[in-house]
């Protein structure tokens, strides 16, 4: 490996944390007193050997619930059985990214998740990523605003249909019947072209876009009016969006198995949510409208 | 198969459904304006032909804020591949049995879950089942009283240390430093003795303590007052009781991969659940004091 890779590693890494800083001034913008826990966190590799670790930055305030905006750098050995898993050609591994989760208080704002890793297995890199949102109002506008954020990014390397639909397959919840944790977004996984500093400039370039992705949906919905009958449709899909964190998601798999650092990684569930038996919203209302957007459609 | 074993096969369906019966009779009684709702289901085995199905209840009341109590019998052909990782001898299988959980209101009330269940795949016989406790309030005396019962109930058997240990190893989240779920109980899986007429007897005889094991708790702490923090407390046990549900759980495993009914499986779930950054409850506090309970210790 030249060195000229190894400090495009270490460049990555200080990317993302500069994204960190970057997206944490926007939430402190909009949301003076919020209240931003950092944890500095170490850990240990599956021999026992220094393996990195992150920066956790856990927040909660008026206008975001709570939210995980996390960097990590983690390196070392892996459990022989998953090196094999991941497709790697020997039991060690490097990976440097950003993970992000926000829950808004109010209803009218929606979720949004988005996150940007450059991974090496053995000699192999790779990368993956992506941003999706999770709307509790149909404000049909909004999601039509998010997606053509990511449309403009991504077209220009003639990457938005595909990652659009990869996008649209995970974030599933398939004992829901193919319902959709949100109205999707873009989403890549393995991405490897064979020219590793070409892809390292796509993430880059796709990545720095996140801020104008979401922050002026929260601006635009901030002082919009909310009801009792909205939090409960929101609490409802909170159920849901923890459902699929926890039974399908491949990113808290990966880090529970990893000797992960089980906090930091759980950071994405909202603070709070329902489950009720076979929970349905009234009909007529605008949340029996949501309900037929979390399934694939144009946006953009 | 001899008649006799599938006439014991419907005797035991017959079993579950007297005790679903005399639960909810029990529930009724100690909850009179609890609400009900009974949905009778049907399912397809893996091949698309009827697989049998269950009746499950979902209740919501003011002592029960939610609770499941469901009996199945299912039947039919599986996946070829999950036949294989069963054990069985061919890819037919046939299960009976019930299911239930009980979320109540009061966080001085435990939660409860129980399941027995027969199962047959190909030519091979084993049953399981079981009971633990998730209490939110340090009340040593409830957890010795349960314990007890289902220690009187096994050791006539000499099943009580053993199958007390495998509910300790059992339900643990595991991605939580061994933290256990509740307080245990007991639990066992792929019980097979090779004498499934006696097998039956035993689960038979066990399974009606569970009315005796839970309801004089409930009974005796109905009117118990709670705080804002017993609240609190609960609703960020429920968050780990999600966790583990949908982690690491089996059954729910079991359920969404043989085809099973989603909101049957999924009614285990409390209603209301907080998940918090590093949640830790007060220095001093009676909940700081239930922590130390949620790890294996002899309690009868």
């Amino acid at each position: 490996m030249s060195n000229n890779l190894e400090q495009e590693k270490m460049g990555f890494h200080q990317f993302v944390c500069d994204l960190q800083d970057q997206i944490t001034a926007e939430m402190k913008r909009i949301d003076p007193a919020i209240n931003l826990l950092e944890d500095n966190w170490q850990r240990t590799d599956h021999k026992g050997l220094p393996g990195g670790g992150g920066r956790t930055r856990a927040f909660e305030g008026v206008v975001f619930e709570n939210a995980g905006v996390n960097t990590s750098l983690v390196h070392g050995f892996i459990d022989p059985k998953f090196a094999q898993a991941l497709g790697g050609t020997n039991d060690s591994m490097w990976a440097a990214g950003i993970s992000l989760i926000i829950h808004p208080v109010n209803p009218r704002i929606p979720t949004v998740h988005a996150n940007f890793r450059m991974i090496q297995a053995g000699e192999k890199f790779w990368f993956g990523g992506g941003a999706d949102l999770t709307p509790y109002y149909p404000n049909v506008e909004d999601f039509q605003y998010f997606h053509r954020v990511w449309k403009e990014a991504l077209s220009p390397y003639g990457e938005y249909e595909k990652m659009k639909k990869t996008c649209d397959e995970y974030f599933v919840n398939h004992h829901r019947q193919g319902e959709m944790r949100g109205i999707g977004g873009f989403f890549f996984d393995h991405y490897n072209s064979g020219d590793t500093l070409k892809d390292l400039q796509f993430v880059k370039d796709v990545a720095c876009q996140f801020i104008k992705s979401y922050f002026p949906i929260v601006e635009k919905r901030l002082t919009e009016e909310f009801t009792e009958e909205d939090v409960d449709f929101q609490l409802h899909r909170h159920g849901r969006y923890v459902e699929f964190n926890l039974l399908h998601d491949r990113g808290t798999m990966f880090g529970l198995k990893t000797n992960g650092r089980t906090d930091s990684i759980l950071i994405s569930l909202p603070k709070r949510c329902k489950f009720s038996y076979q929970y349905k919203p009234k009909v007529g209302s605008k949340h029996e409208e949501m309900m037929k957007y979390y399934y694939p459609q144009e946006w953009a």
